[in-house]
């Protein structure tokens, strides 16, 4: 186990009533910014039985906030936040919005050009307003990190920051609020939230026994619990077991004192600024390739993998690493996420411009070894057509 | 799953060079008690070490906190702290030393007569001083929850409180500071560890797939560390999966959302209070018996943790939960604890009085579901001479 610092302030209320406790979490003299995406938050009364809850504290809303939040769109929310001195975010939605909550609050009272902060990985940022959030879609797990993604459309870029200060103070996890997400919604989540665990722990040994058990945990979790969330939309014991499996994933509790990887989200990241793929849809393409691609350096991983998540324990440890890395696909199928570049009409000329790009950004050593090098890079789209 | 609400701020700092970070920890200008145990803390250079890193920080010395720690001696400590006008306290041992930390750091400021504290389970503090840890002694998980056990040897009783103020700021686990320890003192920690999960997953199934697998994976790494422990005593590596599984057995993770059990531990302190014996060992005898008299009502969790971590799939269900209790105690046994009361020179006529401290201090119904009433309690005593 490697040595490391682990820090995780935010406040976690979880269950069929935890909505009702906003009325001790918020200040009674806040000036709140309910910040929301698009018009589910109406539509399902999640925004009104928020705006009860509240009372007569004073708020205003800021909703259409996107997936993959744009930063020039986060700037007018900035501009109304100064305007009428509203010192309390509240954000109620999935991780887009939860991420574009974190970045208002750092650059709501930021001296200087907002964009600062996402050059620098937020590390001139000295405050923020105070932020707390409703979680209605289990997946990324920004209700219980301080880390945030945002892309900026205009330069086709995606850059995240963290800061200690962008720690949620605390997050509302309703699992029945998760009842009426579109099933490609919940979908995402969960592949989502699988990917996250893998990143951190499909890597090398380092004899991390703990982070290796709960990781473990979690992707067994998710693959009992996902297709039975498609399955019976208003099962709440499902939706919670995912909800809470989805925070733990990227809470920063498993990726403590173990070396990690993310070189799938990177190229993913691509995916998404340039074809508009979803987040969760890129990783289901690009995990299975970069496992097999990658399957000597991750060897002893992948075979533990085999064994305790896929329970295989037949065949040659090869063929054990290739059945395990097969089934990952297939799960991603099975929640309905396709799981070629092909299936989205994205071919062979779409490479080299993602290499490009790849390379612009200076992502030309990406892994837990930074051995995933453009021309690995390249075999990984190649192979995930 | 149960509604529940978690929240644990405390800062973890974890590994090899943990210990220096002490510096940055605590505040330039604070007034430091240092507070310690026996003279390990001298012998082994652990106290020099902190003083060196502290530099020229003032410091005053409290030693000689015994293990249970005694109500009348803290309240020097709080005499010290307030004479001195000390305002920061750093707890340097094992959870007994930590525990009194926490309530120190709650007396010294508290208005009223402090056995208060105890006998309101916390409920009328207002404030506490900043406490930190230099964890020694890996077992109570006290280093990262907000919970402490006192005793009154004056009138014969243990007392516990929690508040939200004395989680502790930063708790530095540096594993290699517990090379030295004497071998039963790493063996309780382990059964202790272990006892702390199974109070909180040895239930009755709520559907709570996240915490039954974090539990199982602490059981499982304490399985496979704890006689290593005992044969490789200077194994960093060893030490270090010990020491992270029981922060994360009692930091409050594990137990959200979930019933709980805690009839092995108050029997356990009777047995601590009356007759002297060490917490765990207490724990390493009463475990195995309450689990074989409580069979009918954890049924299903038994089963499950038959089979997830002592993997048993042959056999009766009966005779699967049978053998993982045997094997439970044998567990405890391999770690050098002898696991009946006559070990220990206690015999039958020793249930009556432990049986009238139980009925004095209303402890009549304990356990998940309240049914562990004095009648079951003689038969767990009478159960395991």
């Amino acid at each position: 186990m490697y040595d490391f610092e682990f820090y995780n302030p935010t406040r976690l209320l979880f269950g069929r009533s935890s909505l009702e406790q906003l009325d001790t979490l918020v200040p009674n003299d806040a000036r709140v910014l309910l910040l929301y995406g698009g018009q589910s938050a109406k539509r399902n009364g999640t925004l009104a039985q928020v705006s009860q809850v509240l009372g007569k504290r004073i708020c205003a809303e800021f909703g259409g906030i996107s997936p993959n939040p744009n930063y020039h769109q986060l700037l007018q929310a900035v501009e109304q936040i100064r305007q009428q001195k509203l010192d309390f975010i509240l954000a109620i939605g999935g991780g887009s919005i939860i991420d574009a909550g974190k970045f208002i609050a750092a650059a709501a009272p930021y001296q200087g050009e907002p964009w600062e902060i996402l050059e620098t990985d937020g590390r001139h940022i000295d405050q923020a307003l105070p932020l707390g959030t409703v979680l209605t879609l289990p997946a990324t797990g920004s209700e219980m990190n301080n880390c945030a993604v945002i892309s900026n459309s205009a330069l086709g870029l995606k850059r995240s920051f963290r800061h200690p200060s962008v720690f949620p103070r605390f997050s509302v996890l309703a699992p029945q609020l998760s009842f009426s997400l579109p099933q490609p919604q919940i979908a995402n989540g969960v592949v989502d939230a699988f990917v996250h665990v893998t990143e951190q722990y499909l890597t090398y040994p380092v004899d991390a026994k703990v982070q290796d058990r709960f990781a473990e945990g979690l992707l067994l979790t998710l693959i009992e619990e996902g297709p039975k969330a498609l399955a019976e939309p208003e099962n709440y014991q499902v939706r919670a077991n995912i909800m809470f499996s989805a925070t733990m994933a990227l809470n920063g509790l498993i990726g403590t004192g173990v070396p990690q990887d993310w070189s799938t989200h990177k190229l993913g990241h691509e995916l998404t600024v340039r074809h508009g793929l979803d987040h969760a849809v890129t990783l289901a393409i690009l995990l299975p390739t970069m496992l097999r691609l990658r399957k000597a350096a991750k060897h002893a991983k992948l075979l533990q993998y085999a064994e305790r998540v896929w329970q295989l324990s037949d065949g040659s440890e090869e063929q054990r690493i290739d059945a395990a890395i097969e089934l990952t696909r297939q799960f991603f199928e099975s929640m309905g996420l396709k799981t070629h570049l092909s299936d989205y009409g994205i071919g062979h000329e779409a490479i080299a411009p993602l290499l490009e790009n790849l390379e612009r950004q200076g992502l030309t050593q990406l892994g837990e070894d930074g051995r995933v090098d453009l021309e690995l890079s390249r075999q990984v789209f190649q192979a995930s057509l």
